[in-house]
C-alpha cells in the first residue's frame, strides 16, 4: 500500500495497465503491470518531462528511498536538488522494466490465465519491448513528449531504442557506458551467468516459486558479471592481492583475498534482492540487442527519424561497453545527420563509472539538458 | 599397462617417489606420484635436457598422443621432428603438475594412509611445490641441470619459479603469456569458478569420487575462465552474433547465439576429462602465486642467483596475463642483472596465443634455444 508520503512524492507506484503489449517474439501480453516511481510535478505545457532508464539489476527507485531496504535511490547523485536532473524543475519518471521483478511483469508475477507465477512460460521479451512498455506507462501518465531519456549500461540502450522507435517523443537523449549491440564476448559472459542459475537444482525449470529459489547460481551468475563493471586496474586498487583479516595465506578454501570476500558478498546479497528467472530474461533481452539489426542492419537508419539531441558518454576503463563501442554510436548518428556530442571520460573504475561520483559526468549531463531549452 | 611402444617412447610413464616433499603450506608430502612422459635422448653429458611446464589443465602428453583421447599432444607444434623443441637433439620431459588429475599426486589419487581419495583432505600446494616435484623427479632420472625450462600460462609461472628455486639447474628460462604474480582481477575469476563447483550440491565437500561428480558445477567454472583465454576481437572474429544452425532468434533460453553453443560445449567436454577437486586445488596455487613475495616484496631479488638466459614473450591480444606482467618480469630481471631477451608478438588469439600456430613464436624459441649452444 502507498503511504501518503508515497502518493505526494509518486514513489513505489504500480499500475495495470490493459495493453496488450505486441512483443518482438509474437506474444500478445495483457494485462501490463508496471512498477514506477515520479518526482517533481508535469509542466502545463508538457515540456519538461525526463525518463531515466535502469541497467540489469536496477529498479525504478532512482531518486527516493528504496521501500525494503531504505536505501537512497541508486542514482541521488544524478538526480536531486541542485543536480543535473532536478525534480524542481523536471518531471521525472523511472519504470521497473518489463521482466524485471521490482513491480513490472516478468517472470515472478502471476500469469492471470493460470494465477500462477509465470515461471518460464514468461514470453522472452527485448530491449524495445521494454521501452514499449514504457511508452504505455507515459501515455497512462499524459506525457506525450520527452525532454530528455537519460540511462546507462542497459539503460542507455533502452535510450538508443527509444529514439528509433518514437523519434517523435524524444527531444534529447544520453547514453552512457552503452552500446548499440552485444558483442560476442558480452554474450558469452551471460551464457555463464545462465548456465550457473540453469545448472542449480533449486531452478527446477524456473519452477521455484514458493519453494528454494536457486541462490547458489545466482550468487556464482551475479560475481561473474561483477567482475565485468569493474576495471582491471580498479580492483587492483581496491583490493590489489590483500589478504582477509588475517595475516598469512591460510592454505585452504576460505576467502583468503579481500576480492574474495567482496565477490561473494557481492554474489550472496544480490541473490538476496534478485529474481534468478527475470536475471535469465533480461540477460537474454540484452543479448539480442543488435539496434542495427532492427533496421536493415545498418545503425546510422535507426536514427533517420529522429530530431533528437544525442550526448553520448564513454570510459575509458569500461571494457564490459569499451569506448570504440560509443563511438560506433556516434558514428551511426553522425552519419544520420543526428545532433551528437560524444565525449570519453576519465575513471578508474570502468563500467560503474557511470554511477559514481563523476563531477565530469554530472557537469556534462548539466550543460546537455540545458543547452535544449 | 605401459605397451612396449609407450616405454620406448617414454610415453605415458607414473612413477612413485619416497619423497617426503616439504611443502609450501607445511605439510610434508609422502610418497609422491608423478605422471610424465620423455622424448629423445639425455645426451651423455647430461646438456640438452629440457623440461616443458604445462598450464592449468594441461597434462604430460606434451608431444605424444593422449592416451584415452588419442589426440595428439597439446604442443606438437613446437615440440616434434624440425622443430624448435626435439626430440632427435633434445631429451624431453613433461609431468603432470602436483594436484592435477593426470597421474600425479592430487585430490583424485589414494591417500595411503586412509587407503580412500585424498578429496579436500590433499594440501594446499603452490607452484614452487609442483616445482619442487618436479626437481625430483628430475632426481629419479638422472637428469642434473637443464638446458631449458620453457612454459606458457602457468607453465610460465613454474618456469620462473624453477629459476628462482634452482638457479643452479636452469642454463635458460623460456617465459610465455604468463605474469610473476596474479592479479585481483586473475583472482576473482578464478573465484567464480570456484563458487561454481563448490555450489553444486554434487561437489559435497569434495567427496564425490565413486559418485556423481559436479560435472556442471566445473562446466560453469570452465565457461567463465575460458572467456579470459580468448580475445575479445577473436571471439568477435569467431562467432560475432552469428546464429546457431537457424534462421531467426528464438525468443527462449536454448544456445541462440555460436558462442553460447561453443561455450557450453567447452564446458561439458572439460567436465568430462578433469577433476572438479584437481581445478580447486591448482586455481589456488595460482592464485597463491606471486613470486616477489616469496622473496622479500622485490622480484628482483628472485633472480639474483640465476644464470640463466631469460626469454619473455607476451602476446598483444591477451588480457589473462597481459603484456604488461611480463615488462615487469623483465624489469625485474633488468634489475638483477639477468640476461633477458623480451618480445610482445601480435595475435588475434588472446592468451590461448601461445598454444597455436604461431611461426614467429616458433622462430623466437628456436633462436633462443639454439643461442646458448
Amino acid at each position: 500500500m502507498e503511504s501518503a508520503l508515497d502518493q505526494r512524492f509518486g514513489l513505489n507506484r504500480r499500475v495495470t495497465l490493459p495493453g496488450p503489449l505486441k512483443l518482438d517474439g509474437g506474444v500478445l501480453l495483457s494485462p501490463l503491470d508496471i512498477g514506477y516511481e515520479t518526482y517533481g510535478t508535469l509542466a502545463a505545457d508538457g515540456g519538461n518531462a525526463i525518463l531515466v532508464c535502469h541497467a540489469l539489476t536496477g529498479d525504478q527507485h532512482v531518486a527516493g528511498d528504496h521501500p525494503v531496504t531504505g536505501k537512497p535511490g541508486w542514482w541521488t547523485r544524478m538526480i536531486g536538488p541542485g543536480k543535473p536532473i532536478d525534480p524542481a524543475r523536471h518531471f521525472v519518471i523511472c519504470a521497473n522494466v518489463l521482466g524485471s521483478c521490482m513491480g513490472s511483469s516478468g517472470p515472478a508475477t502471476i500469469n492471470p490465465a493460470t494465477d500462477k507465477p509465470w515461471g518460464m512460460s514468461f514470453p522472452v521479451i527485448t530491449i524495445r519491448d521494454m521501452v514499449r512498455a514504457q511508452a504505455m506507462l507515459l501515455d497512462h501518465l499524459g506525457v506525450a513528449r520527452l525532454q530528455a531519456v537519460v540511462g546507462g549500461s542497459m539503460g542507455g540502450m533502452q535510450v538508443l531504442s527509444w529514439a528509433a522507435t518514437y523519434p517523435e517523443r524524444v527531444e534529447a537523449a544520453v547514453v552512457l557506458a552503452s552500446t548499440a549491440r552485444h558483442s560476442a564476448q558480452n554474450i558469452a559472459f551471460h551464457e555463464v551467468g545462465r548456465q550457473a542459475i540453469m545448472a542449480d537444482p533449486a531452478w527446477r525449470g524456473g519452477e521455484y516459486y514458493g519453494a528454494t529459489p536457486p541462490a547458489a547460481g545466482l550468487a556464482v551468475a551475479r560475481m561473474a558479471a561483477h567482475i565485468t563493471y569493474l576495471s582491471e586496474a580498479g580492483l587492483t586498487e581496491k583490493f590489489g592481492r590483500r589478504l582477509q583479516a588475517r595475516e598469512a595465506k591460510s592454505f585452504g578454501f576460505d576467502a583468503d583475498f579481500q576480492v574474495e570476500s567482496y565477490l561473494r558478498h557481492q554474489g550472496l546479497t544480490f541473490s538476496d534482492r534478485f529474481d534468478a528467472n527475470a536475471y535469465l530474461y533480461i540477460t537474454r533481452a540484452l543479448d539480442y540487442f543488435d539496434l542495427a539489426e532492427e533496421h536493415g542492419g545498418v545503425l546510422a537508419n535507426a536514427f533517420r527519424d529522429s530530431k533528437a539531441r544525442f550526448c553520448i558518454v564513454s570510459f575509458d576503463t569500461d571494457w564490459l561497453y569499451p569506448t570504440r563501442d560509443s563511438r560506433a554510436i556516434v558514428h551511426a548518428l553522425n552519419a544520420a545527420g543526428a545532433r551528437a556530442s560524444f565525449v570519453e571520460l576519465s575513471s578508474p573504475f570502468g563500467h560503474d563509472a557511470f554511477l559514481l561520483e563523476s563531477p565530469e559526468l554530472n557537469r556534462v549531463i548539466d550543460g546537455f539538458l540545458r543547452a535544449g531549452q
